[in-house]
């Protein structure tokens, strides 16, 4: 407690040394010892003092960074609002148990609190998921989930992509008819989900040397889970021997027929395949399942596109919203959730290997002056157009040069600039400068609003 | 480990009888019986199964609430781009060290996570601020923040406010010229503080009773604190014998002179209260500190307006950004803060007491039929409509009834219904219907896009 009073009188002397105006030396040398005083009593916060670094796996967003990521953000958002999506929130903490329900095995990647009294809580993400809930006709709504992702991943314009879908009840049969034990049926799929980056013959290694599947059944299932195709390929697997006998199997082909034909009437089944290796890890989906993914541009060393991962993806729940109801009642559910931070990543790519310039701000106009003491007319001028809803700014000097205020127009992509000179506020004009072309014209100080209103359509 | 194997072969047990379609009793029978082996197994999940609830201190936002929060946050927003801001965004979580760094003596607010490998996170909060930090003239930077508490407060429409402005560095001479010790300056101006909420009488007794100062220094701060008004106030005090002779007070008070003359060009000081009482607690201000406060609306029964508390406020802290500069070099910086959850209930509270509906969702036509057969048709135009840019919705029903679809646009709000049958399926028209006149027009299908929007005006 003797260091602790030593410390604040030492703090008090900075402090006086301040209100003093002292010496410039004199505080820095009291400062010092102010800060050797503090990093000897707290010795662990003294060493990183001076390191202001973000906790591993994650980044700070520069403007630049900001102003794509809202770009996406408004894509997104407006496309699930053309789908009449409200808007829910939640805290960005969740009780451990709510999370670990809905995740289950991926529990990993949950960041865990502090206890914080008697409560586990640990912090959720899947920001940016759209889900119909609610008693409806088959796949009505789960069209719409498919057209969601498709009005999205165009508007990005990220590349040629490719929606996958299939079923969990198909996949279930097929692993019925082809003889996988129940036991297996879930070590099976995530195998099979390995398709898209492994050949088939690893697959078949991995099912029959590490899962202990007999290779006739391997090959069985090889038969299937290589096909994919459209509606034609839906009404060959429902005339299948075999999979027609499933009921399971049969529910599913009829349902995603359904569905291909809602695909075709939004003009958008060209880029969904019917996908027998689609699988998607997570237990809870109990219906169609799918999966976006960006195919790279082909070119001549590589014949046919590749996947580049997965960009969206989503299914049917109809068992995990009952979880949660005292009396088990089941809520049918179908949901998209969009990768958000790899649409990020892709666009951060392609905007910075562009020549494109990406602006940081919305500013539509900068209040400039040509002679000096001319403040409080720059001033009086950017709050009448702060008060008319224009996007303008001012340099914070007094008596910026011309010159300085051009180039800050030119750095920042601010396309009008209006001076203020003596001859102008005499005439009651302001020039209205055009940034790129440079061309100057006199506009009555009344008009100046519309006319930046004209000439500027950003949003 | 035999428990473990028990509860996997009754998981199989309950998947295969759902494969195999088996009746719904049989089915609950077994599902029961795993619940109940896993309860035993895991006693303390068992407890909370059905529960879902949101950490203590935390809430879910409904579709309404969301709704106003994202009215507040357009308008806060809007505000920001108007004066060129750019966005910038962080981790959710910071070291904790970054963040008590910042919050100083608040760090009890602050929630912990759990060690993560070394780095101890704490989650951050304050994300409507408004900064500006660089090199400018004085006083232009703070001028326009408190502009920007100006408009953000107007837009909102929340009721008369006012915006109390005083300078940390009067408030320290002031205190030096009463002769309060220089140990003391920090306690006793938290006891300034509370002259908004106590009478002086009991603000005295406090700082003569608890932090034992002499009653006439006392008195002497009293004759100060109590004083609020304009720039005649500010004139006044320049010409105080006493704080005239204090070089920091003297500094603060012209520059406050200053910003009041920015104000006054901006029409915004009406609203402005330069007031000697204001202290705000963080430790880091060193300049204007302004705080923004909701007056209650006056009636017969009240005489004067009362303060129901603070909505805003910040200051300039040119020490802050240094701390974390490797060489020390201090960054000045002048910012605001909105009270966004303050501002958020009052709002709510406003809009739950107003007869106004409030809408959770955009969608400008419901997409209708008034016979039966026609999903595919309804699906077509909504898919044109979506592809249109116009925000459509349809029920997820093969056959709804008419009336349940005009039902579903007056609980929801839409305001059109654009509705299909066989007639005008053959006329290549569609009856488009005002939801609140119930008036109905044939609409050309080509010209459907561009009538809807010309009847719709929502963003």
């Amino acid at each position: 407690m003797a260091e602790e009073e030593a410390l604040r009188k030492q703090a008090d002397t900075v402090r006086r040394l301040k209100q003093e105006k002292a010496s410039p030396e004199e505080i820095t040398k009291q400062v010092s010892k102010l800060l050797e005083m503090k990093s000897a009593m707290y010795p662990e916060e003294g060493k990183h003092k001076f390191v202001l670094k973000t906790p591993k796996g994650t980044r700070d967003y520069n403007p630049k960074q900001m102003a794509i990521r809202e770009k996406v953000f408004n894509i997104i958002t407006q496309c699930f609002k053309r789908h009449g999506a409200e808007t829910i929130d939640t805290p960005v903490f969740e009780l451990k148990e709510t999370l670990t329900g809905k995740y289950g095995e991926d529990s990993k990647l949950i960041y865990d609190l502090k206890d914080q009294g008697g409560e586990l809580l640990s912090l959720r993400y899947d920001l940016t998921d759209f889900d119909i809930a609610g008693h409806y006709d088959i796949m009505i709504p789960d069209a719409e989930c498919l057209k969601i992702v498709h009005e999205i991943l165009c508007a990005l314009q990220i590349g040629d992509f490719l929606i996958k879908v299939n079923d969990r009840r198909i996949l279930d049969g097929m692993f019925a008819v082809c003889g996988v034990p129940d036991i297996k049926f879930r070590t099976i799929c995530s195998t099979v989900d390995k398709l898209d980056k492994m050949a088939w013959e690893d697959v078949k290694n991995e099912m029959v040397g590490e899962k202990g599947l007999a290779p006739e059944i391997a090959d069985h299932i090889g038969g299937y889970v290589r096909l994919h195709g459209g509606l034609s390929l839906i009404e060959q697997l429902l005339q299948d021997p075999k999979l027609s006998q499933n009921k399971l199997a049969q529910e599913g082909l009829e349902e995603v027929k359904q569905l291909f034909k809602y695909l075709d009437i939004f003009g958008i089944s060209d880029q969904i395949s019917f996908d027998l290796s689609l699988a998607r890890g997570l237990d809870y989906y109990t219906g169609v399942i799918y999966e976006a993914i960006l195919l790279q541009q082909p070119n001549d060393h590589v014949e046919e596109s590749l996947g580049v991962g997965s960009v969206a993806g989503g299914g049917r729940y109809d068992g995990l919203v009952g979880m949660f109801d005292p009396k088990g009642r089941k809520v049918p559910c179908v949901g998209v959730s969009i990768g958000i931070e790899r649409v990020f990543s892709i666009m951060e790519q392609k905007m910075e290997a562009s020549e494109e310039k990406i602006r940081t701000t919305e500013t539509q106009v900068l209040v400039a002056s040509a002679q000096k003491k001319l403040l409080e007319e720059r001033l009086k001028l950017v709050s009448q157009l702060w008060d008319s809803g224009i996007k303008a700014e001012i340099l914070y000097k007094k008596n910026p040069k011309l010159l300085n205020q051009l180039q800050y127009c030119e750095e920042t992509g601010i396309p009008l600039v209006a001076i203020l000179g003596e001859q102008e506020l005499k005439d009651g004009v302001v020039k209205l400068r055009d940034v790129v072309t440079r061309e100057e014209v006199d506009i009555c100080r009344r008009k100046l609003v519309e006319e930046i209103k004209r000439r500027t359509h950003i949003l």
